[in-house]
């Protein structure tokens, strides 16, 4: 197959770079109880993802793009909320040269879309870009993770290119981290690469779930977007004193200058 | 003098990556219409400057640290907003190794503490910080820019070390930037270090005042506080057909790294 014109690439010096950070290969021998979980975003320096709900800001430059379809194309998966997928109808595949549908074979490279949408609100169609690709082979079919039952209409389209709908026991309709990540394991999703969007980071960032992740991935641009956007700013974190504290720190880090942007990589 | 065991040292390797950013040596000739002005804060990754009103976070490493006094001792002025002077009790000195005070003769290199205090909020007595240094030799005696008159006790404090209050002209009790910065280039300041606080900051981002800045000098740190800090968010900006835009952005980028922070320079 021929390469599409938008295949990216990314240089190895730069994926040298990164590399303590990405997942181990090969992933450590089963049974898996989670996969590695890599969280990934690009914010201001006003830590906004984007100007406003629902918008879709370009914030970073074309080597910090490169970089995320490299990190992509060494995740078996990436995982965003339906947020993102309703707001940005997002292609969720890569563009790295190389990879199955960009000069590579098959599927090969390609990670696996995971939509969480627990009360089924992401109306996927036949003309979403996500379906459309893997229509195409230039990416896996997405599965979507769900508490409730999702009806037939929208069942059609997504397993009509070989997508599932999984459905993840759940308390009250709220979708438990540790039980999404373990189906992901039991599915033998060996690494996710998280996302988005705003929601889903600072749920991420809280301590009650900082220890899910393996990695941090943080790309900044250097420009402030301003009051209203969507932030990065997780909730506040009390000691037993009842006094503010930070919410979480990175160790063992490495600041990237990438461009005009810089990547962070950490350990929570 | 003997130096105090607080002296800090910036190496040369690090001082050479931050040096296109600084004021010009010399200046160019006089006369200025207004110091050249670097703007310059430390934040977490979620933009916040301390935890809360009223509380200091350290935030960056010993690194930072010194970086920070090494640009105080590259520069005229340091300059700050009534709230953090009342809520740090900064010294506002220099501590890097040769200055004034630190190994250095008389009070060569040791920059003016300029605090704005429109309203008279600031109440600096013989025990505040700035002053007791200023009358040991370890830093220039402060001059606060007020828009109304000061009753004498403050006066009689701050005139007994060799510092002044200086009226600025204002409308309704605002100071205004431009007339702020020109009185500063009247006394002879050839440039001024802006450090804080949130108000001050956001305040020279909007578009407005960015003409106003020559250079920014940005630290962070790999830490999140979470909600209710104290951020660096400006005003958001909307273009003449009322859609959210970018409030600003740097050129001439450099990202350094430096411990496990990382120093951003740029030019707006």
């Amino acid at each position: 197959m021929a390469k599409p014109r938008e295949t990216l690439t990314f240089p190895p010096s730069s994926s040298a770079l990164i590399a303590p950070y990405l997942p181990p290969t090969p992933p450590p021998p089963s049974p898996l109880t989670k996969p590695f979980v890599t969280l990934t975003y690009a914010t201001s320096l006003d830590a906004s993802l984007s100007l406003a709900p629902g918008i879709q800001t370009a914030l970073s430059g074309s080597e910090s793009k490169a970089m995320t379809h490299y990190l992509r194309s060494r995740h078996s998966a990436i995982l965003v909320g339906c947020g993102t997928a309703i707001a940005d109808d997002p292609s969720l595949n890569c563009r790295i040269e190389g990879v199955g549908g960009y000069g590579g074979q098959g599927l090969q490279g390609q990670p696996r879309p995971v939509v969480l949408d627990p009360r089924g609100r992401w109306a996927l169609s036949e003309e979403s870009k996500v379906v459309r690709l893997a229509r195409e082979g230039r990416g896996r079919a997405p599965w979507v993770f769900t508490v409730g039952d999702v009806e037939g209409g929208r069942r059609a389209v997504l397993e009509g290119v070989g997508g599932r709908f999984i459905k993840i026991e759940s308390e009250e309709g709220r979708m438990d981290w540790g039980d999404a990540l373990r189906v992901l394991g039991e599915e033998g999703v060996e690494s996710v690469m998280v996302e988005g969007g705003g929601d889903v980071i600072n749920t991420l960032l809280s301590p009650e779930h900082f220890g899910l992740v393996d990695s941090v991935i943080v790309t900044m641009a250097p420009t402030w977007l301003g009051k209203g956007g969507v932030a990065v700013i997780p909730e506040e974190r009390r000691d037993g004193q009842g006094h503010k504290i930070a919410v979480g720190r990175l160790r063992d880090v490495k600041w990237v200058p990438l461009g005009d942007d810089v990547v962070l990589c950490g350990r929570p």
